[in-house]
């Protein structure tokens, strides 16, 4: 994301002591008027979801399911929320330190709720403002308020479809810890890494490469399969969502160079061979 | 604030690690059905400043003059933010800790700006929302985007105002580290604590308690003389300013048995003379 930054000092934007250890001295030493910092980022919108973090007190108290007046619900909502924003925290001051203009933007408390599930309100004004004042706005899953069911759980996933509705990213990426989308599980050594998929008008999905005849027959089957683990599969009828507005979606395993030129917009005209993920697109 | 939950077991709803030392599970053993929770809280909200964090990252960068496109303030809003939502947190969890239902709403995220340090927008209905909901929402100072400075630091006390004037409560506190509002500084052996002040149309307040002809003639000049120290004046001025719309402010040492009282509503008709603070009063 820190496009052309590669020959100037990165400005440490998190001034805040850690463990007791205060890094301050070494941010502030770096602020003489004769270094460059580049602080012109790409326009961009970081959304996590909350790993480890939450999800053990969503599920212990039932806040997916809503009931926000029994107090077991309550405390949940509640315990739910100190867990996902101590994450997004986290990841806003880790950001922060290589100089990512990082802002906090907590879906409930930035007006982000919900009808039976479904995003019924959301704070794409703030999000956008915080982008054109060159903020990274950084969103994350949430407890949320539900009109219908009291409170419910917004997944990161349905808010980066949600987002990309409304805001029209040039592309999304999908950071994940394999490489893309298999045929199978990506364990099984037999896994074939599906490197494109489209997307059609009625949103259902195809394999494109590997071409249908180079593949085992059992792909679309395999994939049927993984329906009920959740995971990959939610975050690939989202993406197949996304790529329905004509908005390419790339899912690549993170911290890799293949997330870097994905991130950094490298793969917008042209696919290269040596690119390792799964585009998923819209075919017209 | 935990009214008549006295006999009643407290549910914790912090249930995150801390320190790497969970105390999930002597939360979650409180959760037996024969259990009598209390999550029938007063409607409260909760606004606490920035206390040793965010000053040193504001003033260091002039977050507070505002100037977003210099790399050094657009660094130092981040820096601060990070540092004020850390607080902001602490604070949640310590709350929740204690059966609380709080809620982080941070002004910049929840879409609180300002008009040359004026507030230009604030989030009434998100706040309102939580309280209807249940919760305790937990603001803070914070750095936020200005339309004219580009961005400046929106202080708790201001915020605490804005909300008084629109959520009209029926009585607003101020915690501080001393008793109240003192006729010189209270580290002066003979400082006298002001019991009650009240303040005119025009907004210009006099010592009702004790008495003028009780006191050292000087009061009014030793107070005046502390206007260029901020701290305490800001207070005054910004509680004259909630007490003009009818809305008594107690100003109160924290942690005291005489904060309860405030916090409890015990001083809304009459205010006992055991009762050590000061209270700030519209003289219609």
């Amino acid at each position: 994301m820190n496009l052309g930054s590669c020959s100037k000092q990165v400005m440490g934007m998190d001034w805040s002591k850690r463990d007791g250890v205060s890094d301050i001295s070494s941010s502030l030493c770096d602020f003489g008027d004769q270094c460059q910092f580049n602080v012109d980022f790409s326009r961009f919108v970081v959304v996590h979801g909350a790993g480890s973090f939450g999800h053990f007190q969503a599920s212990k108290s039932g806040v997916h399911k809503g009931g926000l007046n029994q107090p077991l619900v309550k405390a949940g909502f509640v315990a739910t929320r100190i867990s996902v924003t101590t994450l997004n925290l986290e990841i806003v001051r880790a950001l922060a330190r290589e100089g990512i203009p990082s802002i906090a933007m907590s879906p409930y408390s930035c007006g982000w709720s919900t009808s039976e599930r479904n995003v019924a309100s959301a704070d794409l004004l703030g999000v956008a403002k915080a982008i054109d004042s060159g903020f990274i706005p950084v969103l994350h899953g949430d407890a949320v308020l539900d009109d219908r069911l009291g409170c419910t759980i917004l997944s990161g996933d349905v808010i980066i479809r949600h987002l990309a509705e409304h805001l029209r990213p040039e592309y999304v990426v999908f950071l994940t810890d394999v490489s893309g989308v298999y045929d199978r599980p990506p364990t099984d050594p037999n896994a074939v890494l599906l490197r494109e998929i489209a997307v059609d008008e009625d949103g259902k999905w195809s394999v494109v490469k590997p071409t249908p005849q180079s593949m085992n027959k059992q792909v679309e089957i395999t994939v049927a399969a993984h329906d009920t683990t959740g995971g990959m599969v939610t975050k690939i009828s989202e993406a197949a969502m996304i790529a329905k507005l004509g908005i390419d979606v790339y899912i690549v395993k993170a911290a890799t160079s293949h997330s870097l030129r994905a991130l950094r917009g490298e793969l917008r005209h042209d696919i290269p061979d040596d690119w390792l993920g799964t585009v998923i697109r819209f075919s017209r």
